[in-house]
């Protein structure tokens, strides 16, 4: 068995639009590095973050909380040391806390011969996720462990469903470097919707799954619509209702916001329209004056990958 | 080009437990038959009804109605007279003046060579619902029109997306003999619904849909659940707990209220569940004491279909 092993764990972009609480979607080029390795000593350590100044304290840490939570599944006399290389901004709404979290469980699982599955790993990294923002939720750590598009349909049993991903479907996610945080996005949405919008929502998230495994590109982009949260989280991000429409002006299927954003996030069928509307995003960023990341990227299909074995 | 036709227009069930007002889905063993001739005098008469007690006025007809809104559509030099053996009864809530409305349109587009295409038919057939019911709704039309599983994606513009059903798929419907009123089941509905509800209610859609698409009937069984319509339209079904339960028990993928009801359906894999699930039914009514109907069916992937051309 391997004593270490050093992995990739990507962002995700939760919601996709009409899908909100309960789909999620992997990147490709752009995630966490992890190296987890076997330690004499029992439980969990974190020994190294490097990219961002995070707490090493597990107990305040999402990837070793995770880590932990599993750990009391197990029988282990011996331990593991995680060195995070964290390239996801917290807060940046593309799954940072999910990528370390899901990353730790993972990595644990192989270094011990994945006596867990895929629903177990998510049931521990989801309480990372209670450590990052209070609730539990799997819309981001589901599809970093499973990859490609995922639908959370329950989670009392919990039960996640990997949607098939149209080959050509890319992914371009523009990280607008204001913070809002997951807790004031939520306050945002009200505890009642009227029926007639959770109709159309509804309707749209049986198109968007329907266009995912026809292979159905404008059906994908006739579904991307989101009568519940954009309305509302959209006023928190500068600059959102002119992004959406230079997206779709470049030829992207949908734009929407990715998890509570800020980040926006366009699909678009190939890479040279994905490209495009990466140009056009930047563009309407560069000219409000506000710094972002931009990553254009395959829907990663494999989801939390090994980069090395040692 | 034929000069009559001879039409079997199917009974359907709409929503489908979690899909309220977007999902519904066609039967093959009980259906209105029709037949629809060219005649010289322009415009529409129905001739003959029979089977049960409806107006031969075209503009208290749903077929009447239906066909006069297409024929608004054409530039014709001559009529049509429409007979309808009426087999499914009004109020049954399987999509009784849905089949009248589709038949009609659809018996007619065939006689003049096709010039429409379903979308279409489903739009004049929904003028036949407006009369029915008071609202243009397209989840019985659609499905009759189109055959299988059907979801109403958007009606502005109009969207319709026919999702493929799993050979084995049965459904098996009880029709007991009360009356409920469309408009009576709507008022039960809130204007608003918790967040909460709704979210899970998407998911299970997406469950659903993911379920028929990758034929696994364990996934369908678990989407079949109702958080909006069911918990308050269920209270006018005497007997549908027990039906339901009763269902389950014998093997049923899930169960629920067929359209406003009162009509019931369980979906099933294969016939021999389907018939053990339509003797759970059955013997629950008769101990109760209501008179009821019950058909056992395949999902009827090709919806209206010709029985004569002469």
């Amino acid at each position: 068995m391997k004593k270490e092993i050093k992995i990739f764990s990507p962002a995700t972009v939760a919601n996709v639009s009409c899908g909100f609480d309960v789909l999620g979607f992997a990147l490709d080029t752009i995630g966490d590095e992890m190296v987890v390795r076997k330690a004499p000593q029992k439980g969990i350590k974190i020994t190294k973050i490097i990219g961002q100044d995070l707490p090493l304290e597990i107990s305040k840490n999402v990837a070793g909380v995770a880590a932990l939570t599993m750990l009391k599944e197990t029988n282990l006399d011996f331990g593991f040391e995680i060195e995070i290389n964290k390239q996801i901004k917290p807060g940046s709404g593309i799954g940072s806390s999910a990528a370390s979290s899901a990353g730790a469980v993972w990595a644990i699982n192989k270094l011990i011969g994945s006596p867990f599955n895929n629903l177990d790993l998510v049931r521990f990294a989801m309480e990372g996720e209670k450590l990052a923002s209070g609730t539990a939720h799997a819309d981001n750590v589901a599809p970093a462990l499973f990859g490609g598009f995922t639908l959370i349909r329950s989670y009392n049993p919990l039960d996640i469903i990997k949607i098939p991903t149209p080959k050509n479907l890319m992914a371009t996610v523009i990280h607008p470097q204001i913070e809002i945080k997951t807790s004031d996005a939520r306050k945002l949405l009200r505890e009642t919707v009227t029926l007639k919008n959770a109709t159309k929502q509804w309707a749209n998230v049986g198109g968007l799954i329907s266009g995912l495994y026809a292979n159905d590109y404008n059906l994908i982009g006739r579904s991307l619509k989101d009568y519940i949260a954009e309305p509302e989280r959209s006023k928190l991000i500068p600059g959102f209702d002119n992004v959406k429409q230079a997206c779709l002006n470049a030829g992207a299927l949908g734009c929407g916001i990715s998890g509570s954003g800020p980040s926006i996030f366009a699909l678009c069928n190939g890479e040279k329209t994905a490209i495009k509307v990466s140009d056009a995003m930047e563009n309407i960023y560069s000219k409000i004056g506000i710094a972002f990341d931009i990553h254009v990227s395959k829907i990663n299909n494999k989801g939390i990958k090994i980069l090395e074995n040692r």
